[in-house]
């Protein structure tokens, strides 16, 4: 049997019933249905190329994700469904090496075949067979399973916000900048000039201390293994802003000569923009001396008082040293998160904070879960917890072997998962990565 | 006014009518559908990638060639034609310098936008702008007009080949190996194991002397600057064989060594097989001791007495050493095909020799002008013939700046359109392109 | 004036003494003619030469680590010294954006001028330079001036480790693999056959609690900024290896497949041994079933018990993985080595257990100064201590700049200068480096 | 025995005597000091860099034009002289596969073993060896000896001139432009104020018809095998210029815009000089609006009247589009060099005409054979005469294996041996190169 448990932590699944109290198979249905809604607005055009590496074509994460199912449960409990093409084991397998060979992930935009049209038949053939299967249980499908079935879920909703990402910068690099969403609807068409509110620029203090972090078993629905085993973790007083850094005072950074300035930046983050030649977020153009921006809904007018996306680690930290403060630690990030401001509502002051409005349309049906704004980069290197170990089997491939040269970030965006929403919660890029939807929040030390 | 008589050469056009006594009108809408025809076996997805950069998106090469029309020619003219959008004169510009910007060659499959359909519908607006300016011309379409429509539609015609070969190497890419045409319908089914007539084994042989090559003004319908002037060369006595070089002798040359043979190679061809690892022609594939081949038909076993195809230069050359013999230059070439040994039928002496059904359907109706078999590469570096100059404008940029590094294939293949065969024209390649419809036609010195 | 005392701490500099009490200018001298020194046995043609971007050719180090004492010091306080050509402020600074242009590192081997013997020059002049206008202060030197010349000898320390670093690389790519070491002195010529002891197989144990880390200022003679400030940190129960792992051990490894295994390897490392093809340690050769290492002193046989050296932390990462252990982290490691089993002598620990006489003679009067054997990867990344910030200027981009996609390595080397032993010195490589003198110490979690 | 007589034409051999009518053994002598001597102003620095891949440490063309005396002559007539090293054989040969393994040419800079010495050492005793054994003929070394040491010797006068183009190139990346000639003695200090003859202006017509080209076996003491066969050519009327193109009108056509100008470029010359930056001659500065050059003397002021040197073909095919001209072709420049203007004096046509004193001192003794000034590019392809075939064994290695991708020059330049001068001589560079010293003549069509 797999050794799944090992891969994340959690209540045992009660008898039947699955994810937050929600039916099992409805669930299911409910999130593999909303993968492939990701995707309406798109043209098959969009669905198939790979402009850049590490972004892959949206329709194979159509399959993959349901390579995942196939692989990892069908399989594992002899349910017959033969893959419908020789090559399909070998293409949506992403880097388990333990499953096989995989084609290279950078080369995924040279395949113009399975088709979309076959990919989504593909889904709708093994969610057939797999809710067909989990019927057959009677209502009593065992632990193991539910286990299985949960991460397949949990990783599914991962590549929704990947998708999201992918598209986004595929969309982007069409001169025709097109839109992904059709209308804006905002809830305060004024939004992008209202002042601040007051609080906004406050800090939150700490004196310091032993803490434990990373997840608690007892009140986890779900977790994954790289956010264990809690542990003690000794903070020095400190600070942290309240407000993540907006739209307007990066393009002080900007205009004060920063990406001139080399004392500003980590080596290899010099290296990075003079190589790259960036001098901006991944998604600003400048128009004349004004900075235009491009949305999911298409090229605009940068919204000043939104909080600046799409920028890389080192432009996050060259920006914390600019404004003579520094990036927080991931626990200090946690500690802050977890300390609930208002009774029931602590990512709630992430979405206020972040007017992530400029980035998405809050009523768009396709993000009717959304509750925060963006990612956070952290000053902590993705390492091991202590006393954590990966397994020798595909699962200790899932987060292991990525912990090198890779920062942590945290929070959530507009684009995660509702249920992916948690202060443990460790997201991870290196440190040059700018399509992810990243932010900054500064932190300082305090005497 | 365009200088465009200098990239061609050829009788006047006579009024109103046009390219083989066909009417003007009818030839340009027949040809341009041709083109989208090719297409038609498609998916959306096969019309969007590019796996390398040499290889182009299907669906840019609709639009390039119709970009040309409206650039050459209703732009120049001033018909009130918009571009669809603004990047459109960007986007879809191959190579001219003199007409702006361009995209980066490598780069075409970045893009998802526009679509399929849109480009469709651009080439549906511009083929009823352009059919409704000439109209309006009452049957008495100016010779300058006449000329550039006429270069507008060899070009377009190029494309096509063109797109044969990118569909079939994009296709090639996705390991279930689809096929682009249904059904083979061969004369005759028995076609791959029949001998080889003795005739086919001999030699033309000529005693050499002095004669003029390059296009002859009088007799010519169309030809590219390239192929002019005509122009005396001196040749020594030599001899050619009338078969091209059969998959089996190939298999020979590679069971024999040759690959592994480094006195056999050029030194960059030495290099160029290493480093890319190439062992075989492109679309060969080992499986178990036997050979297979892709095909426009899909995966086969290999025909042992088709011609070889699909070979680089380098390989062409290796493989002429290896026979001791050589390849020939492109005037023992020309001078063979115009000896026309059955009157009127010069052409045919290739279709017969390179058995070329195996690689394609002679009687499916996307290739009912095919009258050859593969193109074959010459030992002529891509230089200007004696008198030759190209103009400093847009034509210019069209055969002139690319006579560098370059070696001549001569003859035409399936794919070529039947106007473009004429004994005169001067395909060329870099010796290591082996996605072209290639072969090997052998010669020696006589003494 | 100056901030180096930012960059690192320590107790106040006595009046007109020095560096653990002996007299300043013998100090400089001895250590500046100690990195000549290490250059005697070379010929011209090793210092000249960059077989890799990272390896420096050994004249650029003894140009780069004078240019610090003209730049930081001399021209700093007004002393007239003319550089020998325009050209050496940018050929000899190493990467300081501050202090103006910079040659590109991975071209010092393109510069065949100033020739050795001019830098030699160049070095003798400076020196009386600088020993003159010290003696100037008759005996009262003011602090600032100490703590700069403090920094520039320490620096010029480090250098003579990458000295060795680069001239072991450099001899190693001749076919010849010269000698750098004339004759080999060992104290036991069955040193090889003899069997460990059997204490050097136990493991030190810790309970874990709350320690203080970083270097403690009263204590301190002199350290980087990097290894401040102390700082708390708390520790699970840990055990560590008293001794390093041997070659024989690491052959093992190989031999049980652990190269061809995806399993043991993170992402990045299993991509990178793959790509360049690494399948043993760098200095290993096979030949015919046994393992030949080329050393200092030359090619020879692997000598089993000595330990493992010149590998990169991705395979003493999967080395550990292999063995059912982990890396220690710094403080760990740091813990350990403070715990002084023996009075006075925490570092002679390493020297025993580490076996390093495979690696280097113990009576060459090269290195009568070697208390240690090998560096040791630990599972930390090289991340600034809470509090810690680096300055703005030159002195800020010595080491804080740097705190990206690098592991910490603690303990020191036989190379290593005899004052850079100290149990909080924190030395760092990426992930993927060799040629620094490396090994493996292990570690695991107790319950 | 070795097919040597393939590889280059000439009359037999006389008796004992040899070369021109020098004694055999001196004319060794002379050869081989002089290879050495070139080396002289060198430091031992200068001898072991490779700056970029094509160009090559000195001390290996030392070692490397003996080892061909070992490897094509010792030791194919069995005469004993073992190696100084195992990795003498692999390292010192060059690219000729048949002969084994050989060191990557573009990692020749990687070795600082053997030394300088080492090889100077090893060129003694191969000398006396070679000397030793040649004496033992008694006045009566065979044919076949005499031919291979006549080849042996016209090798190394060809790499005598690739040593100058390479210390030319590796002294220039010196910042410190030092001189490889300690002082220049003009004999006409005014001699780059001086007007031009008003004849040299002229140009020298020809008629065409039917010539015959290649080296004429019976005038001939000594060709290689790519000047054969003679063979007939047919030429259109033509003129071409007496004078080569001065840097003066290159520095006219640089102020003309037309490194920004596309239409004069062909299209891999465009890329070319915009992916490297190239916007002037490889050895030109610009300083505050005039240009200075990189001579073998150092850094000076352009000299206006002298013939523009280090161009590549693309600059040249360039230059003579922008003065609507052309390059003559191989056979155009042959015909014309051979018409001798002044009775027996055909070369000092050129010497006179390219005005070569800007780049060398006439009267400097590493230079009394000079008779001619700079290389000039032709407007041929680097193809096989009619009738050509190159051996399958190492000969045939030394010039058919590299007819690809290549431009004919012709003429000779200061550095080549004087013995190399023939009308029929064959240099051959890729389009791109530019530190062979090579120049511009023009031609163009008559009517």
């Amino acid at each position: 049997m797999p050794n799944v448990t090992k891969l994340f932590m959690g209540q045992e699944p009660t008898k039947g019933c699955f994810i937050d109290g929600v039916d099992l198979i409805q669930q299911y249905k409910a999130i593999r249905f909303k993968t492939v809604d990701i995707c309406e607005p798109l043209e098959i055009e969009d669905m198939v190329i790979q402009p850049v590496s590490y972004v892959s074509p949206p329709k194979w994460h159509l399959a993959h994700t349901t390579w995942f199912f196939v692989n990892f449960i069908l399989h594992r409990y002899g349910v017959n469904f033969p893959w419908p093409d020789d090559s399909y084991p070998q293409l949506f397998n992403s880097y388990y090496k333990s499953q096989g060979k995989h084609w290279v992930q950078g080369r995924r935009g040279d395949l113009s075949r399975p088709t979309v049209n076959q990919i989504i038949c593909f889904r709708r053939d093994v969610d057939e067979a797999l809710v067909s299967w989990l019927l057959s249980f009677n209502g009593d499908v065992p632990f193991d399973v539910q286990n299985l079935l949960r991460l397949g879920l949990e990783h599914e909703q991962q590549h929704q916000e990947l998708l999201l990402m992918d598209i986004k910068f595929i969309l982007s690099r069409n001169p025709s900048k097109p839109a992904y969403l059709k209308t804006i609807q905002r809830a305060d068409p004024q939004a992008n000039k209202k002042p601040l509110k007051n609080s906004e620029s406050d800090v939150w203090c700490n004196d310091g201390g032993l803490y434990e972090f990373g997840e608690n078993l007892k009140d986890c629905r779900f977790c994954f293994d790289n956010e264990t085993p809690r542990h003690n973790v000794y903070l020095n007083p400190y600070n942290i802003e309240h407000k993540t850094v907006s739209n307007e005072e990066y393009a002080n950074f900007i205009a004060d000569g920063a990406y001139e300035e080399p004392s500003l930046w980590l080596s290899e983050g010099w290296d990075f923009i003079n190589e790259n030649q960036i001098r901006s977020p991944l998604y600003w153009y400048s128009n004349q001396g004004a900075w235009l921006e491009y949305t999911l809904a298409g090229e605009r007018e940068l919204v000043l008082n939104a909080p600046v996306a799409h920028i890389s680690y080192h432009e996050a930290y060259a920006y914390a040293r600019w404004a003579n403060k520094r990036l927080p630690t991931e626990f200090e990030w946690e500690l802050y998160a977890n300390h609930k401001p208002r009774e029931g509502a602590k990512f709630e002051l992430f979405q206020e904070s972040n007017l992530a409005y400029a980035h998405y349309p809050e009523d768009q049906n396709h993000f009717t879960n959304v509750n925060g704004g963006l990612w956070e980069w952290t000053a902590s290197t993705y390492s091991p917890y202590p006393g954590y170990t990966s397994t020798h089997d595909a699962f200790g491939e899932y987060n292991g072997k990525f912990m090198i040269n890779q920062m942590v970030l945290r929070g959530g965006c507009f684009a995660t998962p509702k249920g992916h929403y948690r202060t443990s919660y460790r997201n991870f890029y290196n440190a040059t990565q700018r399509w992810p939807f990243t932010s900054i929040r500064l932190a300082g030390d305090s005497v």
